[in-house]
């Protein structure tokens, strides 16, 4: 597929590569297989190889590896889990891509504190595999096993979020890499501090156009006494999305309400091999003491049954309400796998709560009266959902419709004060409609990027032009 | 007293007061008093005079004063309602202080979405007022009734926050003057976005140091169902700290939690007229539903009990609760009133809440100690307190003492990985400590202020020094 972000760039001087060689060995990669995972992506971005791959093994390896990428002015561009579906990691300009996943270490968990600090490349699941005896958890989950660092970088959220906040909230402190290879630490351990600039809020979602970084201090949260989760499938899609408005307008503390159109749930049938009515359904989970979860739970039935919902389908063991979030976490796979040979081209918005029954049925009627299937999927608690399109790549009338979908989806979104993107970051699929969100501000990102990176070698090319 | 942040300054040029004269009439204020209102604080900086006074009455005003400070290269110092405490909107090097006051409108009520946007001179108290039929409050609650702009601006928290979060998680998105007279909106009403850098966490708590704030869009939250004010007095300091630490730590969400020292008690007895034991007390607020709030409240006044807590003073009753938190809120000025003719000199920090025991108790030592009256109260459930000075003025050994017991108090916080302050703000009185506490990402910092306010401009001299 054709993407414009990619550039003509000069060959790489060879006696860069010798440097990296000198100063990395075996953590320095150069083979195409290598190259070609590290410039590939899960979404349908153009592949565009890096010019070498360096495995960092600790802060003073990212800072040696910045050092010598801008003194040759090379590009460097962070890559984590490789999870991100808007090319966020894609090297558009070549360059090196710096791989953080061998620093996946869990370095402190403060029980007491209710707070840890990992390496970056460190991954949600298995973090919150090792606070299991802790009685802790750290929410964000985008669904993919992505790193920490690479979830710092998207401002990543997910299921959990419209209870425990996104991870603009969840990060505490950042060791970052500047563009002028300093090692800063954006903030303490303390939880909350005016002390100057924001400067972890700045990197969270900047997408390591501004450095790269290392480790991470983030919040936990207790693992709640009580945990129940159900599915209620909806006569409408309409009736389904009011019973989440209406919801959250009472203020019922949900810590999931996940929505799965009708062409979702047939996705999802097919690929875990469930067999849940073929309706659009709300998978939702409830989270606090019995009683408060009893409080919360009588009231969303009541909603739901007045909105053309059925029964609430519960469970309350671990192992299956695991089935029943592995199945909504694979949900991205299920839809692109239910049409043979497609490749995913997916997008997501989000809007003010009171804006999203009218902004996902004018999408969904949109999507019916188009030829690639499609499916909804999101965390509506918080406004925010997901189209995905199983999209024929050999099909440029397909690509063209699906672009066209897409602009009318994040039009429809700014129009009713919502944002281009919810959760996957600009990347390289949001950069237009950036500048149509949020105007002139965005000259103030290009100038604090400037500032920061005078020579634009930090993943170079993404969220929005700098020339 | 002597503060070494005043510059020694050429006199106005006379064209420019002019210009400002034929631009805003009588909104252009020149007279002593007031400009002696707009230079002076209610802590302990010296009064640094504004050359001219404007109060600005839409985005447009100022906007065109912007325009005109910049061109004649003249400072720019944002003012709300002066009820900062780190000589935060003193004009240390003149020009001119912007006063926000009368841009106090509610612009919009978003019931549905739990929002509003305000000018940025409305006040918090006015605005509680004004959505009090809505069922939703604003929980940030600083004390004084500051400015909805100058609580972004010194990433305000106050009592809520242990529940609610501070400014850094109130605000949804502002609209700012920049430094070259654009008019930027830092976000949409999407409740969580990836769209590009945080510019809203930017400008919270940058002081007015890159730019002027002239409105906010805020996250309300529903009212709670219940509500439950209680006070508790401990054999000792320990026994309320640990009580709070403990409560903390399995979870309970406690709305508010205020310690006061007996000491502070003693104050606020004398300014509010109380009979409170003179002990070292808690003030709790637990919100919830009834059996929500019940369930809390059964483990707290356990955990009390067994710290040598003495029993719980209830009071369910509105009128009831607005006396003990008017009380609290005004503890500050009960502080400073307890000694005749003193003046208030107060400082904060913020620790993980594990090291809050060690740390308020070394610090009441050390007040112990000293000859100068002083109290500790704070949002201990935040890790983050206060100690209060009442000092004789005239006194140079007393300042010194107090220079030399907070200096020892803002290191016993960072050695304990806390910050030199949670909620004032740097202003004038933490900028060696902000060095101290965050090194080189000071340096980040200064960038950022140099690329968005080349000339320096815009409340110089506040958080760190440029030159």
């Amino acid at each position: 597929m054709h993407i414009d972000h990619c550039f003509a760039r000069p060959p790489i001087d060879p006696a860069f590569i010798e440097q990296l060689r000198t100063r990395f060995g075996t953590s320095l990669h150069l083979t195409q297989a290598m190259l070609h995972q590290h410039g590939s992506n899960e979404a349908h971005f153009d592949v565009v190889l890096p010019d070498a791959v360096v495995f960092a093994r600790s802060t003073e390896d990212v800072v040696d590896l910045v050092r010598l990428c801008v003194a040759a002015r090379v590009p460097i561009v962070p890559f984590g889990a490789g999870t991100s579906i808007e090319g966020n990691a894609v090297p558009v300009r070549g360059g090196v891509s710096v791989n953080l996943g061998e620093m996946n270490a869990i370095l402190r968990v403060g029980a007491e504190d209710f707070d840890c600090t990992v390496q970056a490349g460190c991954r949600r699941e298995e973090l919150n595999e090792h606070l299991r005896d802790t009685g802790l958890f750290f929410p964000i989950d985008p669904g993919a096993n992505a790193t920490i660092g690479g979830m710092v970088s998207t401002r990543a959220s997910g299921t959990n979020a419209v209870r425990y906040g996104t991870m603009r909230e969840a990060v505490l402190s950042l060791k970052v890499v500047t563009p002028d290879g300093k090692v800063i630490t954006t903030a303490t351990r303390a939880r909350k501090s005016a002390a100057g600039y924001d400067l972890t809020r700045l990197y969270v979602g900047s997408e390591g156009t501004l450095g790269i970084i290392t480790e991470v201090t983030l919040r936990l949260h207790p693992i709640p006494e009580t945990i129940s989760s159900a599915v209620c499938g909806f006569q409408t899609l309409e009736g389904a999305v009011d019973t989440v408005v209406q919801s959250i307008q009472s203020g019922v503390p949900l810590a999931r309400v996940e929505i799965l159109d009708d062409m979702q749930i047939r996705a999802v049938n097919a690929w875990s091999k469930l067999s849940l009515p073929e309706v659009t359904t709300l998978f939702f989970e409830f989270h606090g003491s019995p009683g408060g979860v009893a409080e919360q739970v009588a009231l969303v039935e009541a909603l739901a049954t007045a909105n053309g919902g059925g029964d609430f389908a519960w469970s309350n063991l671990s192992e299956e309400r695991a089935k029943l979030w592995k199945a909504r976490h694979e949900a991205y796979y299920a839809a692109v796998a239910f049409r043979p040979s497609a490749v995913g081209w997916t997008t997501d918005v989000c809007v003010p709560i009171s804006r999203l029954p009218e902004c996902i049925t004018e999408t969904k009627r949109d999507l019916q009266a188009s030829s690639v299937p499609a499916t909804i999927l999101g965390h509506v608690g918080d406004g925010n959902f997901h189209v995905i399109f199983a999209v024929d790549p050999a099909s440029a009338d397909e690509l063209a419709e699906v672009q066209a979908i897409n602009g009318r989806l994040v039009a429809r979104a700014l129009a009713m004060e919502g944002t281009c993107t919810g959760e996957h970051g600009v990347g390289l699929g949001k950069q237009e409609w950036l500048v149509e969100e949020l105007g002139e501000a965005v000259d103030v990102m290009r100038v604090i990027k400037r500032a920061l990176d005078p020579h634009d070698l930090f993943n170079p090319g993404k969220i929005f032009a700098l020339h």
